[in-house]
Protein backbone atom coordinates (compact mmCIF):
# COMPACT_ATOMS: atom_id res chain seq x y z
CA UNK A 1 0.00 0.00 0.00
CA UNK A 2 2.77 2.32 1.06
CA UNK A 3 4.86 1.36 -2.26
CA UNK A 4 1.82 1.92 -4.32
CA UNK A 5 1.06 5.29 -2.36
CA UNK A 6 4.87 6.66 -3.22
CA UNK A 7 4.53 5.43 -6.74
CA UNK A 8 1.26 7.37 -7.37
CA UNK A 9 2.47 10.58 -5.08
CA UNK A 10 5.43 11.03 -7.44
CA UNK A 11 3.17 10.97 -10.68
CA UNK A 12 0.65 13.45 -9.03
CA UNK A 13 2.95 16.07 -7.28
CA UNK A 14 5.14 15.95 -10.40
CA UNK A 15 1.94 16.86 -12.20
CA UNK A 16 0.74 19.61 -9.43
CA UNK A 17 4.37 21.22 -9.57
CA UNK A 18 3.32 23.03 -12.99
CA UNK A 19 0.88 24.81 -10.70
CA UNK A 20 3.74 26.74 -9.27
CA UNK A 21 3.93 30.63 -9.36
CA UNK A 22 7.93 30.19 -10.62
CA UNK A 23 10.37 28.11 -11.18
CA UNK A 24 12.55 27.55 -8.03
CA UNK A 25 9.10 26.80 -6.45
CA UNK A 26 8.42 24.56 -8.74
CA UNK A 27 11.85 22.55 -8.47
CA UNK A 28 10.44 21.93 -4.77
CA UNK A 29 7.33 19.99 -5.30
CA UNK A 30 9.15 18.35 -8.39
CA UNK A 31 11.92 17.67 -5.71
CA UNK A 32 9.37 16.55 -3.69
CA UNK A 33 8.35 13.90 -6.04
CA UNK A 34 11.48 12.86 -6.80
CA UNK A 35 12.18 11.86 -3.09
CA UNK A 36 8.86 9.85 -3.61
CA UNK A 37 10.13 7.57 -5.72
CA UNK A 38 13.47 7.15 -4.52
CA UNK A 39 11.09 5.88 -1.37
CA UNK A 40 9.59 3.41 -3.78
CA UNK A 41 12.52 1.52 -5.24
CA UNK A 42 13.70 0.39 -1.49
CA UNK A 43 10.00 -0.82 -0.95
CA UNK A 44 9.74 -2.29 -4.23
CA UNK A 45 13.43 -3.94 -3.38
CA UNK A 46 12.25 -5.21 -0.32
CA UNK A 47 8.88 -6.91 -1.90
CA UNK A 48 11.23 -8.55 -4.00
CA UNK A 49 13.63 -9.60 -1.60
CA UNK A 50 10.43 -11.37 0.32
CA UNK A 51 9.22 -13.08 -2.94
CA UNK A 52 6.63 -10.98 -3.84
CA UNK A 53 5.64 -9.82 -6.92
CA UNK A 54 5.50 -5.69 -6.47
CA UNK A 55 2.78 -5.43 -9.34
CA UNK A 56 0.66 -8.07 -7.62
CA UNK A 57 1.30 -7.26 -3.84
CA UNK A 58 0.25 -3.33 -4.81
CA UNK A 59 -2.68 -4.65 -6.68
CA UNK A 60 -5.54 -4.44 -3.66
CA UNK A 61 -4.99 -0.71 -3.25
CA UNK A 62 -4.84 0.45 -6.43
CA UNK A 63 -8.48 1.28 -6.89
CA UNK A 64 -8.28 3.23 -3.42
CA UNK A 65 -5.48 5.37 -3.93
CA UNK A 66 -6.22 5.76 -7.32
CA UNK A 67 -9.82 7.14 -6.57
CA UNK A 68 -8.34 9.32 -3.82
CA UNK A 69 -5.82 10.90 -5.83
CA UNK A 70 -8.90 11.41 -8.38
CA UNK A 71 -11.25 13.07 -6.35
CA UNK A 72 -8.74 15.59 -4.74
CA UNK A 73 -7.06 17.13 -7.98
CA UNK A 74 -5.95 20.45 -6.54
CA UNK A 75 -6.97 23.38 -8.92
CA UNK A 76 -3.92 25.50 -7.82
CA UNK A 77 -0.66 25.98 -6.15
CA UNK A 78 -2.15 26.34 -2.40
CA UNK A 79 -4.41 23.67 -2.87
CA UNK A 80 -1.45 21.42 -4.09
CA UNK A 81 0.54 22.29 -1.23
CA UNK A 82 -2.09 22.08 1.35
CA UNK A 83 -2.75 18.76 0.01
CA UNK A 84 0.99 17.91 0.74
CA UNK A 85 1.08 19.47 4.20
CA UNK A 86 -2.40 17.76 5.25
CA UNK A 87 -2.59 14.87 3.50
CA UNK A 88 0.58 13.05 3.01
CA UNK A 89 0.87 14.32 6.93
CA UNK A 90 -1.88 11.90 8.13
CA UNK A 91 -1.67 9.30 5.66
CA UNK A 92 2.30 9.53 7.26
CA UNK A 93 1.19 8.80 11.06
CA UNK A 94 -0.92 6.16 10.04
CA UNK A 95 1.75 4.08 8.46
CA UNK A 96 4.21 4.85 11.37
CA UNK A 97 1.65 3.36 13.57
CA UNK A 98 1.31 0.53 11.56
CA UNK A 99 4.64 0.37 10.99
CA UNK A 100 5.20 -0.61 14.66
CA UNK A 101 3.36 -3.53 14.21
CA UNK A 102 5.83 -4.92 11.57
CA UNK A 103 9.05 -6.68 12.04
CA UNK A 104 12.15 -4.69 13.21
CA UNK A 105 13.71 -4.53 9.92
CA UNK A 106 10.21 -3.62 8.11
CA UNK A 107 9.44 -1.49 10.66
CA UNK A 108 12.58 0.71 9.72
CA UNK A 109 11.94 0.73 6.37
CA UNK A 110 8.63 2.12 6.41
CA UNK A 111 9.68 4.90 9.08
CA UNK A 112 12.57 5.76 7.08
CA UNK A 113 10.74 6.51 3.94
CA UNK A 114 7.88 8.68 5.24
CA UNK A 115 8.47 12.39 4.15
CA UNK A 116 11.16 14.83 5.11
CA UNK A 117 9.49 17.15 6.95
CA UNK A 118 11.84 20.13 5.25
CA UNK A 119 9.24 20.01 2.58
CA UNK A 120 6.06 20.01 5.00
CA UNK A 121 7.86 22.69 7.03
CA UNK A 122 8.02 24.35 2.84
CA UNK A 123 4.35 23.75 2.46
CA UNK A 124 3.69 24.85 5.75
CA UNK A 125 5.52 28.54 5.32
CA UNK A 126 3.88 29.09 1.73
CA UNK A 127 0.66 28.25 3.28
CA UNK A 128 1.38 30.43 6.27
CA UNK A 129 2.18 33.39 3.91
CA UNK A 130 -0.95 32.98 1.73
CA UNK A 131 -2.78 33.23 4.73
CA UNK A 132 -1.04 36.90 5.90
CA UNK A 133 -1.54 37.99 2.49
CA UNK A 134 -5.01 37.35 2.39
CA UNK A 135 -6.63 36.11 5.36
CA UNK A 136 -9.75 34.92 2.96
CA UNK A 137 -7.50 32.44 1.87
CA UNK A 138 -7.71 30.51 5.17
CA UNK A 139 -11.36 29.72 4.88
CA UNK A 140 -11.03 28.38 1.38
CA UNK A 141 -8.19 26.06 2.24
CA UNK A 142 -9.60 24.88 5.39
CA UNK A 143 -12.15 23.56 3.65
CA UNK A 144 -9.95 22.05 1.23
CA UNK A 145 -8.26 20.09 3.46
CA UNK A 146 -11.74 19.05 4.78
CA UNK A 147 -12.36 17.06 1.76
CA UNK A 148 -8.59 16.01 1.58
CA UNK A 149 -9.15 14.33 5.12
CA UNK A 150 -12.86 12.82 4.60
CA UNK A 151 -11.87 11.53 1.23
CA UNK A 152 -8.93 10.17 2.63
CA UNK A 153 -11.15 8.31 5.52
CA UNK A 154 -13.62 7.23 2.71
CA UNK A 155 -11.10 5.46 0.71
CA UNK A 156 -9.24 4.01 3.85
CA UNK A 157 -12.74 2.41 5.01
CA UNK A 158 -12.76 0.94 1.82
CA UNK A 159 -9.33 -0.42 1.99
CA UNK A 160 -10.49 -2.25 5.31
CA UNK A 161 -13.15 -3.23 4.16
CA UNK A 162 -12.14 -5.13 1.45
CA UNK A 163 -8.69 -6.22 2.84
CA UNK A 164 -9.38 -8.28 6.16
CA UNK A 165 -5.53 -9.05 6.26
CA UNK A 166 -4.87 -5.51 6.16
CA UNK A 167 -7.71 -4.76 9.45
CA UNK A 168 -6.61 -8.22 11.11
CA UNK A 169 -3.25 -6.65 11.15
CA UNK A 170 -3.96 -3.44 12.97
CA UNK A 171 -6.34 -4.46 15.54
CA UNK A 172 -3.88 -7.31 15.97
CA UNK A 173 -1.30 -4.89 16.59
CA UNK A 174 -3.45 -2.58 18.44
CA UNK A 175 -4.92 -5.21 20.56
CA UNK A 176 -8.74 -4.64 20.01
CA UNK A 177 -11.13 -2.43 18.55
CA UNK A 178 -10.75 -0.30 21.23
CA UNK A 179 -7.13 0.44 20.74
CA UNK A 180 -8.10 1.57 16.75
CA UNK A 181 -10.15 4.33 17.88
CA UNK A 182 -7.21 5.48 20.15
CA UNK A 183 -5.29 5.17 16.78
CA UNK A 184 -7.80 7.16 15.10
CA UNK A 185 -7.79 9.41 17.83
CA UNK A 186 -4.42 9.66 18.02
CA UNK A 187 -4.44 10.56 13.86
CA UNK A 188 -6.80 13.13 14.73
CA UNK A 189 -5.39 14.64 17.53
CA UNK A 190 -1.83 15.14 15.11
CA UNK A 191 -3.91 16.76 12.19
CA UNK A 192 -5.93 19.36 13.61
CA UNK A 193 -2.42 20.52 15.33
CA UNK A 194 -0.89 20.50 11.86
CA UNK A 195 -4.26 22.55 10.71
CA UNK A 196 -4.31 25.03 13.46
CA UNK A 197 -0.33 25.47 13.31
CA UNK A 198 -0.81 26.96 9.96
CA UNK A 199 -3.67 28.98 10.51
CA UNK A 200 -6.55 26.43 9.21
CA UNK A 201 -9.07 25.55 11.06
CA UNK A 202 -10.86 22.04 11.42
CA UNK B 1 20.03 26.37 -20.48
CA UNK B 2 20.72 22.78 -19.12
CA UNK B 3 18.86 23.96 -16.11
CA UNK B 4 15.73 24.38 -17.33
CA UNK B 5 16.21 21.10 -19.58
CA UNK B 6 16.23 18.89 -16.75
CA UNK B 7 13.30 20.84 -14.46
CA UNK B 8 11.37 20.58 -17.97
CA UNK B 9 12.21 16.72 -18.46
CA UNK B 10 11.39 15.92 -14.89
CA UNK B 11 7.80 17.77 -15.95
CA UNK B 12 7.54 15.17 -19.24
CA UNK B 13 9.22 11.98 -17.89
CA UNK B 14 6.71 12.02 -14.98
CA UNK B 15 3.68 12.42 -17.16
CA UNK B 16 5.14 9.85 -19.75
CA UNK B 17 5.83 6.68 -16.91
CA UNK B 18 1.94 6.91 -17.39
CA UNK B 19 2.59 5.32 -20.26
CA UNK B 20 4.37 2.13 -19.25
CA UNK B 21 2.60 -1.13 -19.46
CA UNK B 22 3.00 -1.90 -15.91
CA UNK B 23 4.34 -0.52 -12.49
CA UNK B 24 7.69 -1.91 -12.34
CA UNK B 25 8.79 -0.37 -16.01
CA UNK B 26 6.28 2.80 -14.86
CA UNK B 27 8.74 2.90 -11.89
CA UNK B 28 12.12 2.99 -13.59
CA UNK B 29 10.94 5.93 -16.42
CA UNK B 30 9.75 7.68 -12.65
CA UNK B 31 12.69 7.60 -11.40
CA UNK B 32 14.64 8.62 -14.46
CA UNK B 33 12.36 11.71 -13.93
CA UNK B 34 13.57 12.09 -10.28
CA UNK B 35 17.33 11.71 -11.30
CA UNK B 36 16.57 14.56 -13.43
CA UNK B 37 15.24 17.09 -10.88
CA UNK B 38 17.97 16.01 -8.33
CA UNK B 39 20.63 17.35 -11.40
CA UNK B 40 18.70 20.51 -11.75
CA UNK B 41 19.06 21.48 -7.79
CA UNK B 42 22.52 21.50 -8.39
CA UNK B 43 22.89 23.37 -11.15
CA UNK B 44 20.52 25.82 -9.48
CA UNK B 45 22.44 25.77 -6.20
CA UNK B 46 25.67 26.83 -8.82
CA UNK B 47 23.52 29.60 -10.57
CA UNK B 48 22.52 30.89 -6.90
CA UNK B 49 26.35 30.71 -5.98
CA UNK B 50 27.00 32.88 -8.83
CA UNK B 51 24.77 35.51 -8.13
CA UNK B 52 22.46 34.50 -10.66
CA UNK B 53 18.71 34.47 -10.12
CA UNK B 54 17.65 31.05 -11.47
CA UNK B 55 14.60 32.11 -13.11
CA UNK B 56 15.50 34.66 -15.16
CA UNK B 57 18.93 32.78 -16.21
CA UNK B 58 16.65 30.30 -17.42
CA UNK B 59 14.02 32.46 -19.29
CA UNK B 60 15.75 32.87 -22.55
CA UNK B 61 15.43 29.01 -23.07
CA UNK B 62 11.87 28.54 -22.03
CA UNK B 63 10.44 29.20 -24.85
CA UNK B 64 12.94 26.92 -26.90
CA UNK B 65 12.74 23.82 -25.09
CA UNK B 66 9.07 24.24 -23.96
CA UNK B 67 8.20 23.74 -28.08
CA UNK B 68 10.55 21.09 -28.54
CA UNK B 69 8.47 19.36 -25.70
CA UNK B 70 4.93 20.07 -26.93
CA UNK B 71 6.20 19.23 -30.84
CA UNK B 72 7.06 15.85 -29.35
CA UNK B 73 4.69 14.61 -27.10
CA UNK B 74 5.23 10.46 -27.37
CA UNK B 75 1.95 8.76 -27.45
CA UNK B 76 3.05 5.66 -26.31
CA UNK B 77 5.57 3.54 -23.81
CA UNK B 78 7.68 2.86 -27.13
CA UNK B 79 7.95 6.30 -27.80
CA UNK B 80 8.58 7.90 -25.01
CA UNK B 81 11.21 5.56 -24.51
CA UNK B 82 12.94 6.16 -27.80
CA UNK B 83 12.64 10.42 -26.70
CA UNK B 84 14.61 9.28 -23.57
CA UNK B 85 16.83 7.38 -25.96
CA UNK B 86 17.51 9.36 -28.30
CA UNK B 87 16.26 12.76 -27.59
CA UNK B 88 18.29 12.93 -24.21
CA UNK B 89 21.32 11.66 -25.34
CA UNK B 90 22.11 14.08 -28.60
CA UNK B 91 21.44 16.59 -26.05
CA UNK B 92 23.89 15.09 -23.28
CA UNK B 93 26.51 14.75 -25.91
CA UNK B 94 25.84 18.62 -26.68
CA UNK B 95 25.83 19.71 -23.23
CA UNK B 96 29.51 17.57 -23.21
CA UNK B 97 30.40 19.17 -25.56
CA UNK B 98 29.72 22.66 -24.72
CA UNK B 99 31.59 22.08 -21.20
CA UNK B 100 34.64 21.64 -22.18
CA UNK B 101 34.66 25.53 -22.83
CA UNK B 102 33.63 26.15 -19.41
CA UNK B 103 35.92 26.37 -16.37
CA UNK B 104 37.07 23.64 -14.64
CA UNK B 105 34.35 23.08 -12.12
CA UNK B 106 31.29 24.01 -14.00
CA UNK B 107 32.53 21.35 -16.87
CA UNK B 108 32.91 18.87 -13.92
CA UNK B 109 29.17 19.36 -12.72
CA UNK B 110 27.85 19.31 -16.18
CA UNK B 111 29.53 16.40 -16.64
CA UNK B 112 28.03 14.80 -13.51
CA UNK B 113 24.52 16.06 -14.14
CA UNK B 114 24.43 14.12 -17.51
CA UNK B 115 22.18 11.06 -18.01
CA UNK B 116 23.30 7.80 -16.06
CA UNK B 117 23.90 5.44 -18.77
CA UNK B 118 21.74 2.58 -16.92
CA UNK B 119 18.70 4.18 -17.92
CA UNK B 120 19.76 4.91 -21.69
CA UNK B 121 20.34 0.71 -21.37
CA UNK B 122 17.37 0.24 -20.24
CA UNK B 123 15.44 2.23 -23.21
CA UNK B 124 17.95 1.02 -25.32
CA UNK B 125 17.18 -2.69 -24.38
CA UNK B 126 13.62 -2.15 -24.23
CA UNK B 127 13.42 -0.99 -27.75
CA UNK B 128 15.42 -4.38 -28.94
CA UNK B 129 12.98 -6.03 -27.35
CA UNK B 130 10.07 -4.66 -28.85
CA UNK B 131 11.88 -4.72 -32.74
CA UNK B 132 12.06 -8.83 -31.87
CA UNK B 133 8.52 -9.29 -30.91
CA UNK B 134 7.98 -6.86 -34.07
CA UNK B 135 10.38 -5.97 -36.93
CA UNK B 136 7.83 -3.33 -38.37
CA UNK B 137 8.19 -1.43 -34.54
CA UNK B 138 11.43 -0.79 -36.19
CA UNK B 139 10.36 1.97 -39.23
CA UNK B 140 7.47 3.58 -36.79
CA UNK B 141 10.37 4.67 -34.01
CA UNK B 142 12.77 5.36 -37.04
CA UNK B 143 10.22 7.80 -38.26
CA UNK B 144 10.00 9.22 -34.68
CA UNK B 145 13.39 9.33 -33.93
CA UNK B 146 14.19 11.73 -37.02
CA UNK B 147 11.13 13.69 -36.10
CA UNK B 148 12.98 13.78 -32.85
CA UNK B 149 16.03 15.14 -33.71
CA UNK B 150 14.53 17.58 -36.28
CA UNK B 151 12.59 19.15 -33.67
CA UNK B 152 15.87 19.58 -31.70
CA UNK B 153 17.92 20.98 -34.28
CA UNK B 154 15.12 23.24 -35.33
CA UNK B 155 14.90 24.56 -31.70
CA UNK B 156 18.55 24.72 -31.03
CA UNK B 157 18.59 26.92 -34.43
CA UNK B 158 16.37 29.10 -32.28
CA UNK B 159 18.20 29.57 -29.12
CA UNK B 160 21.51 30.06 -31.43
CA UNK B 161 19.68 33.03 -33.32
CA UNK B 162 18.27 34.40 -30.53
CA UNK B 163 21.43 34.29 -27.70
CA UNK B 164 24.88 35.46 -29.20
CA UNK B 165 26.35 34.94 -26.04
CA UNK B 166 25.71 31.30 -26.27
CA UNK B 167 26.32 31.03 -30.18
CA UNK B 168 29.76 33.09 -29.22
CA UNK B 169 30.88 30.36 -26.63
CA UNK B 170 30.64 27.86 -28.79
CA UNK B 171 32.35 29.95 -31.72
CA UNK B 172 34.96 31.04 -29.23
CA UNK B 173 34.96 27.75 -27.48
CA UNK B 174 35.38 25.35 -31.55
CA UNK B 175 37.42 28.44 -32.32
CA UNK B 176 35.92 28.87 -35.85
CA UNK B 177 32.87 28.11 -37.86
CA UNK B 178 35.04 24.90 -39.45
CA UNK B 179 34.83 23.71 -35.95
CA UNK B 180 31.50 24.33 -35.35
CA UNK B 181 30.58 22.17 -38.49
CA UNK B 182 32.98 19.72 -36.69
CA UNK B 183 30.95 19.09 -33.53
CA UNK B 184 27.71 18.82 -35.43
CA UNK B 185 29.43 16.01 -37.21
CA UNK B 186 31.01 14.64 -33.89
CA UNK B 187 26.71 14.69 -32.70
CA UNK B 188 25.41 13.08 -35.40
CA UNK B 189 28.08 10.23 -35.74
CA UNK B 190 26.84 9.35 -32.04
CA UNK B 191 23.60 9.35 -32.90
CA UNK B 192 23.60 7.43 -35.88
CA UNK B 193 25.74 4.73 -33.96
CA UNK B 194 23.06 5.12 -31.15
CA UNK B 195 19.96 4.23 -34.03
CA UNK B 196 21.79 1.85 -35.13
CA UNK B 197 22.57 -0.18 -32.01
CA UNK B 198 19.15 -0.33 -31.33
CA UNK B 199 17.84 -1.53 -34.69
CA UNK B 200 16.65 1.84 -36.31
CA UNK B 201 17.98 3.67 -39.23
CA UNK B 202 18.99 7.22 -39.32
Amino acid sequence: MLAYGELLAFDRMAADARLAPDLPRRAVLSEMAGSEIANYRRLQDRLVQLGTDPEAAMAPFRAALDSYHDQTEPKDWLEALTKAYVGDSIADDFFREVAAFLGPEDCQLVLDVLHDSRYAEFAANEIRAAIAADPKVANRLSMWARRLVGEALSQAQRVAAERETFTDLIIAGTGDLVSVGALLKRLTSAHTARMGAVGLNN
